[in-house]
């Protein structure tokens, strides 16, 4: 296996993006991420899209995304696993550099998700989900969510206060971020009073619907040398899954793909958790982001709440998280927030974030986490400043 | 790059098969394909579909199979590339195993078609085409192969006894395979008779709608030998695309991306077009399957149909061509496709094919070419005996 880098990133506009189509938007990424780089071509092309059928009424992506960049001929395909096809394009680039069957390789993820109404993107989201077991009796993503919030609130004592802090957190962070669709702060108890989606979760608590697209060029560090332009290293990539249904898991207080996803990363970096200085994490809501830390032992179970509310996880506090402002405030348009993530951490890891949102200290050691449904898929990479 | 071999296969029943679900048949074929093999557990997972999103209204289909396997946490992928959503699933498990990632991948596909409405089944196969400049003007499928093949008339002066000579052929050959979903014979009178759809294409110029699941396993060759089992080695898997719509190509007399990945597939075979002995061809209509045999340089331009009428690409003849029964006769439950033609390609070349359908003479090297939409992405793997 050869050594894998990421050289190059670029995000297009982020929010409720009506000017601009679903190939529009990806473009724009993609344009950025090659300029970025400074490559001359690519080898393939992977884009991250969930459901681009439902949304837009358009499949056959990774082909029709290579004919908008003008690069017809290049081998191109989409990746789907739902929230987390954005990471795991990122992943089949990491893969197909470490084979030596491509040099360069554009990991993209993209979504349009505001042309539809409401109703119908809650039932595009809804199909990450066990359709047979869950959808069809009712069940969409707040609730499933809301259900895994009230077990580990009873389980641990997790508080309103501690959710909250999650939302006011990422809010902060994404308020210095050009990109964030909302990039403005909040106050806890603006969360709390904020209208009730799913009892405990409010709307604040919730990530939004959000047109975007993400870019990434990989490959391999004798090419990023030669282009003499910043890049990191990715050191491992892990996936993993879990059964689609909760009620059909152990225990939901715990997401036991991203576990494994973040073992076996660590693993093939041979690094531990310990090493890794801070993340981006697939904060989908804020439970979300509370158990991930916990899943992935960041924090013991039950203390990644009281971690969040004493500020640990702040921008300046001992493990940044979310840096971005997390899909919470960046926006969370399903198949690209996996490759923001890491965007995010190449901007961390090479001194770029904006604004104000650079970590403090020097920074080695980056990871994101991005996952699909209610934690069915996840798929995790380990990042080396270079 | 390792060594990569295809050690195992598998196929659920194809047709309208209204008593299994999408994740059944997915598991109907894996569990042959397992048990074909020998093999004690999976490395990881790809899943080919193209449109389970309008299909079914289920995304998050890698997470989703793993699942239904009984081996939740294996890394598990959903891939998407149209028609061509199988071929690139075996892709990725080649390059996962080719990597040193994994060392045993399985490599499946998976449609059920059936469940919705004729008329939701055509909008969901034209979200292939471009969505902005064919679809919503009203183009699907049958038309735009419909205008390939006029073109095919005019420039090369191809006939409607050319055409209906590879359906006539491919059904002779599918009455011969026992998952075929229709295994019978039919008279060129017959497809010149049967109901126009898009002139000059009658319905027996088109493949049906189909449901239905194939997988493999894909693996090393030391991982194969210990297996003891027969396998085959994918010397070559090629890629390519080209422009969405039509309107955009310089030629629809010819399919770029099919040449491409074929080319391709070959360098990284070692091998020319020479070599190959026979092929599984995508013959989503009849006049793909001449168009892609010349495009794929195995007949000049012009020359295939007239072959084709001759019996050259007959089980008998110089080059056979969809000894499987092709997606006219065995079905095309379109993300299942491209794996079910490694099976055939597998039965082949370890001489399983049933019924009298095994090619005669000593074969060494076949081909599979999978493609989607109306041409704009395509795969292409070579295989060779072991």
């Amino acid at each position: 296996m050869r050594d894998v880098c990421v050289v190059g990133v670029g995000m297009s506009q982020w929010g409720e993006v009506w000017r601009k189509s679903l190939r529009q938007l990806f473009v724009d990424a993609a344009l950025k991420a090659i300029n970025n780089s400074g490559v001359d071509h690519l080898d393939s092309l992977y884009v991250g899209c969930m459901s681009s059928g439902l949304f837009v009424g358009q499949e056959h992506i990774g082909a029709l995304m290579a004919d908008y960049l003008g690069m017809q001929g290049l081998p191109a395909l989409r990746v789907e696993s739902a929230c987390a096809g954005g990471g795991m394009a990122v992943r089949q680039a990491f893969i197909e550099v470490a084979s030596g069957i491509s040099d360069i390789v554009m990991a993209a993820g993209v979504e349009k998700m505001t042309d539809c109404s409401g109703d119908d993107a809650t039932f595009a989201l809804a199909t990450a989900a066990d359709q047979e077991y869950e959808v069809f009796h009712g069940a969409t993503f707040p609730g499933l969510y809301a259900m895994m919030a009230h077990a580990h609130m009873h389980k641990y004592g997790t508080t309103r206060e501690m959710l909250s802090a999650v939302s006011v957190k990422n809010h902060k962070n994404g308020a210095k971020n050009p990109v964030a669709q909302y990039p403005f702060e909040i106050k806890p108890e603006q969360v709390a009073k904020s209208v009730m989606i799913a009892d405990p979760l409010h709307i604040l608590d919730c990530s939004p619907i959000t047109d975007g697209a993400a870019a990434v060029i990989v490959t391999t560090q004798e090419v990023a040398k030669k282009l003499a332009k910043p890049y990191i290293k990715v050191l491992g990539s892990g996936a993993g899954t879990d059964a689609m249904a909760l009620a059909q898991r152990n225990d939901i207080t715990t997401i036991k793909a991203a576990t494994l996803a973040a073992e076996r990363a660590l693993k093939m970096a041979s690094k531990t958790i310990n090493d890794v200085q801070f993340a981006e994490v697939h904060d989908c809501f804020t439970i979300a982001e509370i158990v991930l830390l916990e899943s992935m032992g960041l924090y013991e179970p039950g203390k990644a709440g009281p971690a969040t509310l004493a500020g640990e996880t702040a921008l300046d506090g001992k493990f940044p998280v979310n840096s971005s402002g997390g899909l919470k405030s960046k926006g969370h348009p399903v198949g690209a927030t996996g490759v923001a993530q890491i965007v995010e951490v190449y901007k961390q890891l090479t001194g770029r974030a904006e604004n104000g949102r650079q970590i403090s200290g020097s920074l080695k050691i980056g990871m994101a986490q991005n996952m699909g449904g209610s934690g069915a898929s996840s798929v995790v990479h380990i990042m080396e400043v270079a």
